[in-house]
């Protein structure tokens, strides 16, 4: 489905208004690093947080969450039961869920993970360029096969890199993807979107990335996939470069991003800037 | 035991010094959400923190500490063994203790452990207005039957309706429980206070509970459970109603918070405003 | 090796600035209360920050990072398995770590890693007075036999009482030792620095050891474990008297903090006083 720019702005408004007034439970599972700041993020543009590690209480909140968000980073040994439950669970249910492959290539059990997500399809996945390019290729879709340089969680490919794999991916889900880099790609596989804004100190604090994994899911139980996936990368991007303006280092920085994500409004992340082109 | 609401400011102002003189240990086992914040508010208040997940650990905790703090948040497989060894330390030695029925409802063992802690009598229980019902329901206690809506780890209930389930817990443990809400309640039984203040932003960020969880514990170590979940519940207020006054946003109140945490004086706390009536 | 001050303060400038330059990875197998306060701290000194829990991706860590971090924090099951691993990759590799020893005492299981660690021969020990007392003794390390007095995570004894036994220590890893408190040790068993600065609300915030465990390996990844433990202790005294003077409470402490680290230049960072002795 195309849509015109003015059209998904103003669904990017409406996602911004509906996740403030429902209040929508968006569960995870996500890693120990970050796990704070997910949760106030997703709490500051007005979700609710939920986080768990065992089985049945992954199927839990899957059940009853808007969406769900499933974050590959520090695993423990019981996430070889709980993520692939979990994500059954939310396939089965056709509930919203976002993945995001942080650490992929490190350690045989990660790999086993994602290799079985492939076809609990996510609806969104968040990811840097490297984890983008090293997923579809791990899924085995030809993505122009660019090779990854993963090193530990941070990318060491650019955003264009990526783009092939990307839309790889979403056609493979039939959801949305989104790419995190100086400029951010997010895509259907039908549009590509490049959003603008953030600030260099979001690679200065650990957890911008695994954050916006959570607010994805905030929205995903409120909008569509790729409108889910492109509000939380707006308003990410509106937030991170208006606390830009306002500090000059890290943890000022993460501070005031936080602020900006709770005061920010409908009409300020719609008017991010943003293109769209055909994929 | 009734008291006159001088006696009882004058005993949380004692409450309020000596964590401050005495540096009390209070060790918890809690969720890895908000543990960060967990550790901060309890240094902040005069206390000391040391966080563990294993059985003996556990069990040490217990023996060493002046109070501890079990909180019932991302469980792992562990806490099996854990959880149920560190309460019946706690128990047999008669040492204070505070639980937090965080999730209550979610997974099959998180019921499993509620259901246990019934006979370890926590001294103090710390929850919000959902929680405390869904406990006090399931331990059988007739509290006057409001059914709980608990949804994820966020109460649906209001505090007023909670009173006689807060009640019924404290009448069987012996001890207190603190219900957080817009105005909170505290009571052993026999008492109830109603204490005011704190700031909206307080659901705005995660881990204002469990925090104040972990800070109950720091003032069991050093006053009977009812004066001690009033200190802790009125620090909280005090400290929340200033922070609001000063900032405009919850990453800001955040850091305002436990800055005022740490600011306030013994008088500061005795004079947050609360009102005393009979259970 | 004995050094004059001009050179060891030559070789910490270029250690801070080899840091900024690189982007070295220095991983962490690290305690959840913390976590976050480590990678944070890592990125703003120039670093590059992963954890793990498994044991296989303890070993890649300590394959593709420039040092590695081992924090006997918050310890679960599976760490029985993974801190040897991890430890035994690194050793076998001569690839630099740091180890961190807190909870010494604590449980059945942090005795048994940390006995198994005295053969793996940490590039650099990093903890308080208490814990580097008990380390000592543990390992059988005639240290003059202060017996120490561990409680919880915080030091009862003063870094005085700790110099034979880091030296005993440095001396058998061959590595560095680096003991915190009012005033910072640090020895490679030749030299002892005495380092000065910080703030007494660094013991009012969780976390200031265990990042600076965690900086400590980000140095490790471009200097030699003497230089790179004593760039560490320098720039968090630097940048912990320098927020000292500027907030009045220990959450804005935090942030001020972090700020300054990550706004210290390698001029500040040799700049702050110490004095050098044979041991």
């Amino acid at each position: 489905m195309k849509m015109e720019k003015a059209q998904i702005q103003q669904q990017i408004c409406d996602a911004v208004e509906e996740a403030r007034r429902q209040n929508p439970m968006a569960g995870s599972i996500t890693n120990t690093v970050t796990i704070n700041l997910v949760a106030n993020a997703q709490l500051a543009v007005g979700g609710s947080a939920a986080m768990v590690y065992l089985p049945d209480e992954g199927e839990g909140l899957a059940a009853v969450g808007g969406a769900t968000y499933l974050n590959m980073g520090t695993l423990f040994p019981v996430y070889a039961e709980t993520i692939p439950r979990t994500a059954r669970a939310l396939h089965d249910a056709d509930k919203p869920w976002v993945l995001d492959p942080v650490g992929i290539g490190i350690g045989a059990l990660r790999t086993d993970l994602l290799k079985q997500m492939k076809a609990f399809k996510p609806s969104i996945i968040r990811a840097n360029a490297s984890e983008v390019i090293a997923l579809a290729d791990m899924w085995g879709l030809d993505a122009g096969k660019t090779p990854s340089q993963v090193r530990g969680v941070d990318s060491q490919d650019s955003v264009d890199a990526a783009t092939n794999a990307a839309v790889a991916l979403a056609r493979w889900t039939g959801g949305a993807v989104a790419v995190s880099g100086e400029v951010d790609l997010v895509t259907d596989g039908t549009m590509i979107a490049h959003s603008h804004g953030g600030s260099s100190f979001m690679e200065k604090i650990t957890g911008a990335g695994c954050s916006l994994g959570g607010v994805v899911a905030v929205y995903a139980a409120v909008a569509a996939p790729f409108i889910a996936a492109l509000t939380a990368t707006s308003i990410y991007n509106f937030a991170g470069a208006r606390a830009d303006a306002q500090v000059d280092a890290p943890a000022s920085f993460q501070v005031a991003f936080l602020d900006n994500l709770y005061k920010a409004s409908a009409a300020d992340v719609a008017a991010t800037p943003f293109e769209i082109e055909e994929a």
